[in-house]
């Protein structure tokens, strides 16, 4: 029978036939909590009986959701992450040498193709874009996976995602997914995979691949795989921490439908409140006041986005009246803008720059939001209250679009700020 | 007749005679709240009748304690404190173009030899390194005086410590100051000024000298003064934002009394809980486990601290169950701690660097204890819950201890970890 890249997965990881529909038991590849997802994971695992993880090479905890520690109630949930992992020998990364969970674990090669990765956070999807099978559960269905190595998956109907036509410089990963959402709704996915290809993938850097795989959430999807190529091998093949065996889509798979994006024509785009799906072109919302901008989150956290974010912000300031908040999403992503100059740009402008956090993304802490003020966000989620105060708004964008807007004070197309000499820049890129 | 530095000062801006123990009613040049005591100040103003601040230039705002936002309390303190410096025309920083209040004012050339500084903070003394009057007062004091432009001070009694014999390389001015908490305890200086000067004081860089002003006020000080140098000055025409007049004491000044403190014979010191004045020498107390090290601080956040920091940390890596967290004290700060490479050694070595903030001084944010935690901390105190918890404890010291003891997870005086090499590039130094 011919197979969608997620039915091939799945089938690789189960005795059983992995019909689509089915539901099916699968070994898992890496199962991990935050510290939010974690001390309930804990105690659940904890009531199960449950003494030792079924392998502690495959099992994780990531302190990066209200850390550095917030408040005391943070601090303590913390502290029973830290002492679980230690006392049973899992991965585990002290504050400081961490990152946020889904641009952290690719880059440590501990999501690599044809695996089945499950988190205890929505946002889990990321690793499909390393051509997983990734999704999230809550921290029951982790304790569970933690003690067995093994939980149940229902094989997903697919839709197939092309994104054709060539792509401008000023088009990026979020502003793919924004048109997905536009596309198909909210709940357009539902329980559903989503499969990433077409011609305009092969230009697009890893970077932007995460952040369409990232928001696949926001469709309502199960998951949203990228078939691997060349780049994601080579990604992979540089970090893996284990050995991998990619897996492919049939030919002939059985999409439950097609949708097809012409990437050509598509202009930066913004997600007004308070949907993800929620989308305008940028331009046609020029004059929105913007009392914050954050650039970061695991949608958009990574080195692509710092650059393209240091070529808006790199000789220009922040409008006085805007807070423009900062946060490389990993150690090695705060690195490599450091040997890049790009912190010194981003506080040169007015930016505030600050340690590996998901923070403002969840309205956990470093940006949030008071009664009625808006904020233009690279993070994934517009929701009422999302980012602060019920009263608040969040607009999200990709960095271009929310750097742009730092500057301006206002929603801004980035083609309104950048010269011809800096969309021409855009266009050769440094970045692969 | 003869006066003390402190009362020649406030002799200097009263039309009184400013005789020890009288009350003078006083000019003040500068007057600032911050994001916590911004908003009652701003309430008692307005039912105070007041309609305008004296001097907008003369009164500031600045968004430092639990900036960026760290939830939505702390928005809407911070955005009711910019709105009334914005309807004032008030100094005010937005958040990402601020520092920590004591460091950023004297930076901006906000705080000046000769002036009376008033904030609505505790460690408004640190001001007294440039050779002013500077303290602290609640948010009602405050509001008086941006109506008013005046306040009124008792006229204190003066406590000067001599800071005699030539100081180790190794000897900061955390050392001198918890040496000077050693000896008076922590009400030995109550509504008294303290008055620094002494041989040893010649070859003090001023961020040091900040360090030492600041605490002033844990010995019960109502200020802690400088008699201004070659080296002050220096510091203040290179920044002043308005013109300045330093003021000296006279020769046959009233001292109440002098104490004496051979710096050549001091040890790297500790204060361990729950009082700054629980004073030892690192060196007893190696062995006590740490769990968090905080390298940051109105007390201990400047370039002199960082490249303290920077020399213990570069090519060692913080202990794996230790959490470091390094907060330049402002962007000033970060910015020259990029351009010297320390932000690299620091996140190569395993801590988070973050944003400017008061933060986790003030168990605000940034880095909270748990129960059953321990933190060696640069700030200024470490009384019970200071940073978190009640069950928690914090250790107080200089950047080195707290450098060194981030390396080996306990307590450490530097001179275990430090080279020959680097001992000597300690008494070098790069930094005036």
């Amino acid at each position: 029978m011919s197979r969608t890249l997620a039915s091939a997965i799945i089938a690789k990881k189960t005795t059983q036939k992995a019909l689509e529909g089915e539901i099916c038991k699968v070994n898992v590849d890496l199962a991990f909590a935050n510290d939010i997802t974690g001390a309930p994971a804990i105690r659940a695992f904890r009531k199960m009986g449950a003494k030792q993880v079924f392998n502690p090479q495959r099992c994780a905890i990531l302190p990066d959701h209200f850390t550095p520690n917030k408040d005391i109630a943070a601090a303590e949930q913390a502290k029973e992450a830290k002492e679980f992992a230690l006392e049973q020998g899992m991965l585990y990364w002290e504050q400081g040498r961490v990152g946020v969970e889904h641009t952290f674990l690719p880059e440590q090669g501990l999501i690599l193709p044809g695996e089945i990765v499950i988190g205890a956070d929505s946002h889990t999807c990321t690793g499909g874009a390393m051509g997983a099978f990734a999704t999230g559960v809550g921290s029951t269905d982790l304790a569970a996976i933690w003690a067995l190595g093994q939980t149940w998956l229902k094989v997903p109907k697919t839709i197939r995602v092309l994104f054709q036509g060539k792509r401008p410089a000023w088009i990026s990963g979020k502003d793919l997914i924004l048109e997905v959402l536009r596309n198909l709704g909210v709940q357009g996915a539902l329980y559903k995979a989503l499969e990433f290809s077409g011609e305009a993938v092969e230009s697009l850097p890893m970077d932007d691949r995460f952040t369409i795989s990232n928001m696949a959430i926001e469709v309502g999807g199960k998951t949203g795989l990228f078939v691997p190529d060349e780049k994601t091998l080579k990604y992979a093949e540089k970090r893996a921490s284990r050995p991998f065996e990619p897996v492919y889509p049939d030919k002939d798979a059985p999409y439950e439908r097609t949708i097809e994006i012409d990437t050509s024509s598509l202009e930066p785009l913004v997600a007004l409140p308070h949907l993800p799906s929620n989308v305008k072109p940028a331009s046609q919302c020029e004059g929105i006041k913007v009392d914050q901008v954050f650039i970061g989150s695991c949608t958009n956290g990574r080195l692509r986005d710092m650059e393209q974010a240091a070529l808006v912000l790199k000789g220009r300031k922040v409008h006085p009246s805007t807070r423009c908040i900062i946060i490389p999403a990993s150690q090695e992503v705060f690195q490599a803008c450091l040997e890049r100059g790009y912190i010194s740009t981003f506080i040169e402008a007015g930016a505030a720059v600050c340690t590996p956090t998901c923070g403002p993304c969840l309205g956990g802490h470093m940006g949030i939001l008071a009664a009625g003020e808006r904020c233009v966000s690279t993070s994934n989620r517009n929701f009422v209250g999302r980012m602060g105060h019920p009263k608040s708004e969040v607009i999200l964008s990709g960095p271009l679009v929310a750097a742009a807007s730092a500057v301006t004070g206002k929603v801004t197309d980035p083609r309104e700020v950048l010269s011809q000499e800096e969309l021409k820049a855009l266009e050769v890129g440094s970045y692969e």
